[in-house]
């Protein structure tokens, strides 16, 4: 908490602030508060001390810092709780934990790296540290678990918004829960219920995005903003925008304006019109993908016409 | 596991068995016998001991012990692990904790008395100690969460079977999740998921059944077994038939015979036909209940003609 106030102090400022000035402010002796000093900067705060001028905080870490993230984070119940570890299992594992115990809807739970990084259907996301963005929220929206694939598609629809405002990048949405650039994996969203069949009691909804991963840490079907962008991209700035235009899609879905994140979604998307091939659980089934409906499933119509609603599974891309 | 052997060899004789002969067979000492013929009957096993002609099973306890109901079961895997306990808060925290950990398909939590039951939606299950049968069963099939609706009505259809066979009185369904009999309620089913959405990881299914359950101890809505038929019931040998009736009509359910299924429920049920008032998450609906559909959603023709599907809600049986 002392050290959030001293950094506090330093970004207000934009020269040296004297050691006295923040002593005083928070009541710390002088030998305190450089040890305070030395802790941040083994965080990564880059500060530098000159004597007789004081303390400047020279550049922030390259860190997903709660205080970070919620510094100016302006949403309304998104990220106000902050989980912050510097390297876990699987965020999800731990937003089950804390859905378990009653965790409020909006928290946030966010890592560094993965040892077990979760895909759908157990596969494995690769989470090299310090290079992703890899975090979980907890949502407590009061609908049945039928209702819950658009919570998925709302998250798309909020990420590529995010990633477009932020790096300048338009990603696409392939159905239900991949994002692309140039036809490389950028970014996947898991999605997990607890539930009865009347209520959701809580759906944890978890992200992974390559951001600032190298091309040799990547598999060949995937990419990273970097990579893409051939620059490195502010992590703490991409996911506070992420969080808010989660929120701003999720207060849609609330709303039930279900039709304008539909709307939202098929502009990025890039499954549509497309003919595809499906794997659901064992069964195989090909057809054009037509549209997506307002719970968020697949329509594909076979080559006999008749049309199908999907509501998870693999699929192909035909062209 | 001594106890269960001794009940096993005093079971397997209409006579009595002499102490030596159970001591030999299990290799204790006599003294060890008695101690564990003590215990025996602490637990409520009626047990003769007569100088010279040694022990005699009288009767059983009225306790739902899982070597009494694992007995004789013949089930391919529901309740071949048996958890019990006298006392829990509800078998459903249980069933969440073992389901997380791993617990095999089929696992049993089965309890004397809950402090906690549970009903749909958070409601309360009175459930006084040794009268009813209150159990949870985790069950992993591979579905999506979209689908698991039809366990809820598989179940009740198995609960119905079992106590028609086992106390030749009928119960009908209303739906989705209450037995009734002479229209007060005797039993609920409420069906919990920990999913993703392309894949259900396991439900569980919680029952509560008043068997033995006094007047004085039910509310004015609810009814026992032994209320209507004016007699106790044998609890371990209807939740054996509970058990293995769930069982055949979960397999059925895998084999993808889900038309099977709805046969038989609405040969019980007492919803369809009759005009409903629905109560869905602060939404009124009416109209006639004209079907449920093979996801197990109830359809409700509206007085405009339109029919809309019903995937859970409180329903009100108007006629």
């Amino acid at each position: 908490m002392i050290e959030e106030k001293i950094i506090e102090i330093l970004k207000s400022k934009s020269g040296y602030v004297s050691g006295e000035e923040i002593s005083d402010h928070l009541r710390l002796s002088r030998q305190a508060l450089w040890k305070h000093i030395q802790e941040l900067r083994d965080s990564g705060y880059d500060i530098v001390a000159v004597p007789h001028l004081g303390y400047q905080l020279v550049q922030l870490p390259d860190r997903l810092f709660p205080q970070e993230i919620g510094s100016g984070l302006e949403t309304k119940f998104i990220g106000k709780k902050i989980h912050y570890q510097e390297k876990v299992s699987s965020t999800m594992d731990l937003a089950l934990n804390l859905g378990l115990q009653g965790a409020s809807e909006g928290t946030v739970i966010v890592t560094e790296s993965q040892s077990k990084g979760r895909g759908r259907l157990g596969r494995n996301w690769i989470s090299p540290k310090y290079k992703g963005i890899y975090f979980s929220v907890i949502l407590r929206p009061k609908i049945s678990p039928l209702q819950a694939s658009l919570l998925t598609i709302l998250c798309a629809v909020g990420l590529c918004e995010a990633i477009k405002e932020n790096a300048q990048i338009e990603p696409q949405i392939k159905w239900p829960n991949d994002l692309l650039i140039n036809q490389k994996k950028i970014a996947g969203i898991l999605t997990e219920l607890n539930a009865e069949m009347d209520e959701v009691r809580f759906v944890n909804i978890g992200i992974g995005l390559n951001v600032n991963t190298e091309k040799k840490a990547l598999i060949s079907s995937a990419t990273s903003l970097k990579e893409e962008l051939g620059k490195e991209v502010n992590r703490v700035e991409l996911l506070k925008a992420i969080l808010r235009r989660i929120e701003t899609n999720y207060l849609l879905f609330r709303e039930n304006r279900r039709k304008e994140i539909i709307e939202k979604w098929r502009e990025y998307n890039t499954t549509l019109g497309k003919r595809v091939k499906i794997l659901v659980r064992n069964q195989h089934l090909e057809g054009q993908a037509v549209d997506i409906d307002l719970d968020g499933a697949l329509l594909v119509r076979k080559d006999s016409g008749v049309v199908q609603k999907i509501s998870s599974g693999d699929i192909i891309l035909c062209r």
